[in-house]
Protein backbone atom coordinates (compact mmCIF):
# COMPACT_ATOMS: atom_id res chain seq x y z
CA UNK A 1 0.00 0.00 0.00
CA UNK A 2 1.46 3.33 -0.97
CA UNK A 3 0.34 6.40 1.39
CA UNK A 4 0.78 10.14 1.06
CA UNK A 5 0.95 12.11 4.15
CA UNK A 6 0.74 15.76 3.72
CA UNK A 7 1.28 19.03 6.07
CA UNK A 8 -1.14 21.86 4.78
CA UNK A 9 0.52 25.60 5.04
CA UNK A 10 -0.08 28.22 2.83
CA UNK A 11 3.42 30.07 2.43
CA UNK A 12 4.73 25.59 2.48
CA UNK A 13 2.81 22.71 2.27
CA UNK A 14 5.16 19.41 3.23
CA UNK A 15 4.10 16.17 1.20
CA UNK A 16 5.85 12.48 1.56
CA UNK A 17 5.21 8.99 -0.21
CA UNK A 18 5.78 6.13 1.78
CA UNK A 19 5.09 2.41 0.75
CA UNK A 20 3.95 -0.04 3.33
CA UNK A 21 4.45 -4.04 3.54
CA UNK A 22 3.57 -5.69 6.15
CA UNK A 23 5.83 -4.35 9.27
CA UNK A 24 7.64 -2.78 6.45
CA UNK A 25 7.95 0.55 5.57
CA UNK A 26 10.17 2.58 2.55
CA UNK A 27 10.68 6.30 1.30
CA UNK A 28 9.26 6.98 -2.11
CA UNK A 29 9.60 10.73 -2.23
CA UNK A 30 9.06 13.83 -0.84
CA UNK A 31 8.92 17.49 -1.08
CA UNK A 32 7.57 21.14 -0.52
CA UNK A 33 4.89 23.41 -2.52
CA UNK A 34 5.81 27.01 -2.11
CA UNK A 35 3.46 29.56 -3.40
CA UNK A 36 4.46 33.21 -3.67
CA UNK A 37 3.25 35.87 -1.08
CA UNK A 38 2.75 38.14 -3.77
CA UNK A 39 0.51 36.56 -5.74
CA UNK A 40 -3.46 37.01 -4.59
CA UNK A 41 -5.09 33.94 -2.08
CA UNK A 42 -6.40 32.48 -5.10
CA UNK A 43 -3.76 32.28 -7.49
CA UNK A 44 -1.98 30.96 -3.99
CA UNK A 45 -4.20 27.91 -3.72
CA UNK A 46 -4.61 27.39 -6.91
CA UNK A 47 -0.72 26.38 -7.16
CA UNK A 48 -1.11 24.21 -4.21
CA UNK A 49 -3.57 22.11 -5.47
CA UNK A 50 -2.42 21.64 -9.18
CA UNK A 51 1.34 20.29 -7.68
CA UNK A 52 -0.41 18.21 -5.38
CA UNK A 53 -2.51 16.52 -8.33
CA UNK A 54 0.49 16.65 -10.15
CA UNK A 55 2.37 14.92 -6.92
CA UNK A 56 -0.65 12.46 -6.85
CA UNK A 57 -1.30 11.52 -10.68
CA UNK A 58 3.17 10.69 -10.42
CA UNK A 59 3.32 8.22 -7.69
CA UNK A 60 -0.65 7.22 -7.19
CA UNK A 61 -0.72 6.66 -3.60
CA UNK A 62 -4.00 4.54 -2.44
CA UNK A 63 -4.69 6.70 0.39
CA UNK A 64 -3.96 9.97 1.95
CA UNK A 65 -3.32 11.32 5.36
CA UNK A 66 -3.42 15.05 6.89
CA UNK A 67 -2.64 16.77 10.10
CA UNK A 68 -5.17 17.95 11.92
CA UNK A 69 -4.98 21.97 12.22
CA UNK A 70 -3.16 23.62 15.38
CA UNK A 71 -5.90 26.58 16.37
CA UNK A 72 -3.53 29.78 16.25
CA UNK A 73 -4.64 32.09 18.61
CA UNK A 74 -4.32 34.17 15.88
CA UNK A 75 -7.56 34.31 14.39
CA UNK A 76 -6.27 35.79 11.03
CA UNK A 77 -3.52 32.33 10.60
CA UNK A 78 -6.04 30.14 11.60
CA UNK A 79 -7.73 31.62 8.85
CA UNK A 80 -5.01 31.31 6.44
CA UNK A 81 -4.02 27.92 7.70
CA UNK A 82 -7.57 26.78 6.89
CA UNK A 83 -7.70 27.78 3.45
CA UNK A 84 -4.52 26.54 2.14
CA UNK A 85 -5.86 23.26 4.54
CA UNK A 86 -9.22 22.68 2.61
CA UNK A 87 -7.16 22.95 -0.94
CA UNK A 88 -4.91 20.24 0.65
CA UNK A 89 -7.73 17.78 1.98
CA UNK A 90 -9.36 18.66 -1.65
CA UNK A 91 -6.63 17.35 -4.07
CA UNK A 92 -6.90 13.43 -3.03
CA UNK A 93 -10.34 13.82 -2.12
CA UNK A 94 -10.84 14.55 -5.62
CA UNK A 95 -8.31 12.14 -6.88
CA UNK A 96 -10.60 9.56 -5.17
CA UNK A 97 -8.35 8.60 -2.52
CA UNK A 98 -9.60 8.21 1.32
CA UNK A 99 -8.01 11.09 3.39
CA UNK A 100 -7.64 10.42 7.36
CA UNK A 101 -7.02 12.95 9.73
CA UNK A 102 -4.64 12.94 12.54
CA UNK A 103 -4.05 15.12 15.40
CA UNK A 104 -0.31 16.64 15.99
CA UNK A 105 -0.23 14.49 19.31
CA UNK A 106 -1.35 10.99 17.92
CA UNK A 107 1.64 12.09 14.92
CA UNK A 108 4.23 12.59 17.75
CA UNK A 109 3.28 9.41 19.63
CA UNK A 110 3.76 7.21 16.91
CA UNK A 111 6.53 8.44 15.62
CA UNK A 112 8.43 9.44 19.00
CA UNK A 113 6.32 7.54 21.43
CA UNK A 114 5.17 10.70 23.09
CA UNK A 115 2.84 13.73 22.08
CA UNK A 116 5.15 15.37 23.23
CA UNK A 117 8.25 15.49 21.05
CA UNK A 118 9.87 18.73 19.22
CA UNK A 119 10.39 18.92 15.26
CA UNK A 120 14.02 18.06 15.85
CA UNK A 121 12.97 14.65 17.65
CA UNK A 122 10.52 13.91 15.01
CA UNK A 123 12.93 14.38 11.88
CA UNK A 124 15.81 12.22 13.52
CA UNK A 125 13.25 9.42 14.11
CA UNK A 126 11.63 10.00 10.53
CA UNK A 127 15.24 9.12 8.86
CA UNK A 128 15.22 6.22 10.78
CA UNK A 129 12.30 4.59 9.97
CA UNK A 130 12.70 5.66 6.46
CA UNK A 131 16.22 4.47 5.50
CA UNK A 132 17.35 7.13 2.75
CA UNK A 133 14.77 9.27 3.56
CA UNK A 134 14.90 12.41 1.46
CA UNK A 135 13.58 15.00 3.31
CA UNK A 136 14.63 18.48 2.14
CA UNK A 137 12.63 20.70 4.79
CA UNK A 138 10.79 20.22 8.25
CA UNK A 139 7.18 20.26 6.24
CA UNK A 140 8.55 17.25 4.30
CA UNK A 141 9.22 15.81 7.13
CA UNK A 142 6.16 16.49 8.98
CA UNK A 143 4.75 14.79 5.79
CA UNK A 144 6.58 11.79 5.84
CA UNK A 145 5.90 11.72 10.03
CA UNK A 146 2.05 11.87 8.50
CA UNK A 147 2.20 8.86 6.21
CA UNK A 148 4.35 6.69 8.95
CA UNK A 149 1.67 7.23 11.63
CA UNK A 150 -1.00 6.36 8.96
CA UNK A 151 0.28 3.51 8.40
CA UNK A 152 0.68 2.41 11.90
CA UNK A 153 -3.19 3.29 12.57
CA UNK A 154 -4.25 1.60 8.94
CA UNK A 155 -1.91 -1.27 9.83
CA UNK A 156 -3.49 -1.82 13.69
CA UNK A 157 -6.99 -1.82 12.54
CA UNK A 158 -6.37 -3.82 9.31
CA UNK A 159 -4.16 -6.32 12.14
CA UNK A 160 -7.25 -5.90 14.44
CA UNK A 161 -9.62 -6.98 11.52
CA UNK A 162 -7.19 -10.06 10.56
CA UNK A 163 -7.47 -11.22 14.26
CA UNK A 164 -10.77 -10.87 14.41
CA UNK A 165 -11.58 -12.48 11.47
CA UNK A 166 -9.38 -15.39 12.44
CA UNK A 167 -11.11 -15.80 15.83
CA UNK A 168 -14.43 -16.20 14.42
CA UNK A 169 -13.38 -18.64 11.96
CA UNK B 1 -19.60 40.45 -19.10
CA UNK B 2 -20.98 37.56 -16.60
CA UNK B 3 -19.87 38.21 -12.89
CA UNK B 4 -19.69 35.04 -10.16
CA UNK B 5 -20.62 36.08 -6.38
CA UNK B 6 -19.66 33.56 -4.08
CA UNK B 7 -20.32 33.41 -0.37
CA UNK B 8 -18.90 30.57 0.96
CA UNK B 9 -19.68 28.17 3.76
CA UNK B 10 -18.87 24.13 4.51
CA UNK B 11 -22.66 23.64 5.29
CA UNK B 12 -23.73 25.84 2.37
CA UNK B 13 -21.95 27.54 -0.08
CA UNK B 14 -24.39 30.45 -2.30
CA UNK B 15 -23.73 31.34 -5.97
CA UNK B 16 -25.35 34.35 -7.82
CA UNK B 17 -24.07 35.13 -11.83
CA UNK B 18 -25.36 38.46 -13.56
CA UNK B 19 -24.41 39.80 -16.43
CA UNK B 20 -23.35 43.73 -16.89
CA UNK B 21 -23.85 45.83 -19.93
CA UNK B 22 -22.65 49.41 -19.02
CA UNK B 23 -24.81 50.32 -15.74
CA UNK B 24 -27.51 47.55 -16.54
CA UNK B 25 -27.68 44.54 -14.30
CA UNK B 26 -29.50 41.23 -15.58
CA UNK B 27 -29.84 38.35 -13.30
CA UNK B 28 -28.73 34.81 -14.88
CA UNK B 29 -28.75 32.28 -12.17
CA UNK B 30 -28.40 31.69 -8.12
CA UNK B 31 -28.18 28.88 -6.27
CA UNK B 32 -26.74 27.24 -3.08
CA UNK B 33 -24.28 23.84 -2.40
CA UNK B 34 -25.79 21.72 0.44
CA UNK B 35 -22.68 19.37 2.02
CA UNK B 36 -23.97 16.91 4.31
CA UNK B 37 -22.71 17.17 8.07
CA UNK B 38 -22.30 13.27 8.23
CA UNK B 39 -19.97 13.36 5.84
CA UNK B 40 -16.14 13.39 5.94
CA UNK B 41 -14.67 16.81 5.63
CA UNK B 42 -12.37 15.71 2.43
CA UNK B 43 -15.61 14.50 1.05
CA UNK B 44 -17.20 17.80 1.91
CA UNK B 45 -14.86 20.36 0.21
CA UNK B 46 -14.51 17.80 -3.01
CA UNK B 47 -18.76 18.13 -3.03
CA UNK B 48 -18.55 21.90 -3.17
CA UNK B 49 -15.87 21.82 -5.28
CA UNK B 50 -17.19 19.29 -7.98
CA UNK B 51 -20.43 21.85 -8.03
CA UNK B 52 -18.71 24.97 -8.54
CA UNK B 53 -16.93 23.77 -11.33
CA UNK B 54 -20.34 22.25 -12.63
CA UNK B 55 -21.89 25.62 -12.33
CA UNK B 56 -19.08 27.68 -14.28
CA UNK B 57 -18.59 25.16 -16.78
CA UNK B 58 -22.60 25.53 -17.41
CA UNK B 59 -22.72 29.52 -16.78
CA UNK B 60 -19.36 30.27 -18.57
CA UNK B 61 -18.60 33.48 -15.95
CA UNK B 62 -15.78 36.22 -16.78
CA UNK B 63 -14.54 36.92 -13.49
CA UNK B 64 -15.54 35.97 -9.73
CA UNK B 65 -15.63 37.69 -6.58
CA UNK B 66 -15.79 36.43 -3.01
CA UNK B 67 -16.65 38.26 0.32
CA UNK B 68 -13.57 38.68 2.57
CA UNK B 69 -14.09 36.44 5.60
CA UNK B 70 -15.64 37.66 8.75
CA UNK B 71 -13.23 36.41 11.88
CA UNK B 72 -15.81 34.68 14.07
CA UNK B 73 -14.79 34.48 17.21
CA UNK B 74 -14.59 30.98 17.89
CA UNK B 75 -11.28 29.42 16.36
CA UNK B 76 -12.80 26.07 15.42
CA UNK B 77 -15.70 28.16 12.87
CA UNK B 78 -12.86 30.59 11.83
CA UNK B 79 -11.05 27.44 10.51
CA UNK B 80 -14.27 25.12 9.41
CA UNK B 81 -14.93 28.75 7.20
CA UNK B 82 -11.45 29.00 6.20
CA UNK B 83 -11.56 25.75 4.94
CA UNK B 84 -14.79 25.68 2.85
CA UNK B 85 -13.80 29.37 1.58
CA UNK B 86 -10.18 27.94 0.05
CA UNK B 87 -12.22 25.31 -1.98
CA UNK B 88 -14.38 28.60 -3.31
CA UNK B 89 -11.73 30.50 -3.94
CA UNK B 90 -10.04 27.58 -5.60
CA UNK B 91 -12.59 26.78 -8.28
CA UNK B 92 -12.92 29.74 -10.51
CA UNK B 93 -9.26 30.08 -10.39
CA UNK B 94 -8.48 27.01 -11.48
CA UNK B 95 -11.23 27.66 -14.09
CA UNK B 96 -8.90 30.56 -14.90
CA UNK B 97 -11.06 33.42 -13.83
CA UNK B 98 -9.32 36.50 -12.08
CA UNK B 99 -10.64 36.29 -8.41
CA UNK B 100 -11.42 39.25 -6.13
CA UNK B 101 -12.04 39.89 -2.87
CA UNK B 102 -14.44 42.21 -1.14
CA UNK B 103 -14.98 43.05 2.93
CA UNK B 104 -18.96 42.47 4.09
CA UNK B 105 -19.17 46.41 4.90
CA UNK B 106 -17.83 47.18 1.12
CA UNK B 107 -20.43 44.94 -0.06
CA UNK B 108 -23.12 46.49 2.16
CA UNK B 109 -22.16 49.73 0.89
CA UNK B 110 -22.84 48.99 -2.56
CA UNK B 111 -25.75 47.79 -2.13
CA UNK B 112 -27.74 49.40 0.25
CA UNK B 113 -25.55 52.50 1.20
CA UNK B 114 -24.04 51.88 4.17
CA UNK B 115 -22.12 49.02 5.58
CA UNK B 116 -24.25 48.17 8.53
CA UNK B 117 -27.08 46.82 6.66
CA UNK B 118 -28.88 44.13 7.66
CA UNK B 119 -29.74 40.51 5.67
CA UNK B 120 -33.58 41.74 5.16
CA UNK B 121 -31.99 44.79 3.24
CA UNK B 122 -29.73 43.57 1.30
CA UNK B 123 -32.32 40.76 0.06
CA UNK B 124 -34.90 43.25 -0.31
CA UNK B 125 -31.91 45.17 -2.46
CA UNK B 126 -30.63 42.63 -4.16
CA UNK B 127 -34.29 42.07 -6.43
CA UNK B 128 -34.83 45.65 -6.79
CA UNK B 129 -31.30 45.55 -8.54
CA UNK B 130 -32.42 42.48 -10.14
CA UNK B 131 -35.79 42.10 -11.47
CA UNK B 132 -36.66 38.03 -11.54
CA UNK B 133 -33.62 37.17 -9.70
CA UNK B 134 -34.71 33.72 -7.88
CA UNK B 135 -32.05 33.73 -4.67
CA UNK B 136 -34.10 30.64 -3.41
CA UNK B 137 -31.72 31.06 0.36
CA UNK B 138 -29.73 33.70 1.97
CA UNK B 139 -26.66 32.40 0.99
CA UNK B 140 -27.69 33.25 -2.64
CA UNK B 141 -28.71 36.01 -1.98
CA UNK B 142 -25.71 37.35 -0.55
CA UNK B 143 -24.14 35.85 -3.71
CA UNK B 144 -25.73 37.85 -6.24
CA UNK B 145 -25.21 41.00 -3.54
CA UNK B 146 -21.39 40.14 -3.57
CA UNK B 147 -21.53 40.27 -7.74
CA UNK B 148 -23.30 43.40 -7.71
CA UNK B 149 -20.76 44.91 -5.75
CA UNK B 150 -18.14 43.43 -8.17
CA UNK B 151 -20.20 45.11 -10.75
CA UNK B 152 -19.86 48.04 -9.35
CA UNK B 153 -16.25 48.35 -8.32
CA UNK B 154 -14.77 46.74 -11.61
CA UNK B 155 -17.09 49.31 -13.92
CA UNK B 156 -15.72 52.07 -11.70
CA UNK B 157 -12.49 51.49 -12.17
CA UNK B 158 -12.92 50.58 -16.19
CA UNK B 159 -14.70 54.51 -16.30
CA UNK B 160 -12.24 55.78 -14.89
CA UNK B 161 -9.65 53.90 -16.72
CA UNK B 162 -12.00 54.99 -19.69
CA UNK B 163 -11.94 58.90 -18.31
CA UNK B 164 -8.46 59.04 -17.78
CA UNK B 165 -7.51 58.00 -21.35
CA UNK B 166 -10.35 60.32 -22.48
CA UNK B 167 -8.49 63.29 -20.56
CA UNK B 168 -4.94 62.20 -22.02
CA UNK B 169 -6.46 61.93 -25.78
Amino acid sequence: MRLLGLDPGLRATGWGIIDVRGNHLTFVAAGTIHSAAHQSLAARLSVIYSELIAVIDSYKPDEAAVEETFLNRNPVSTLKLGQARGVVLLAPAQAGLAVAEYAATTIKKAIVGTGHADKIQIQSMVSRLLPGALAHSPDAADALAIAICHAHYAGSAQRTIAALKAEVR
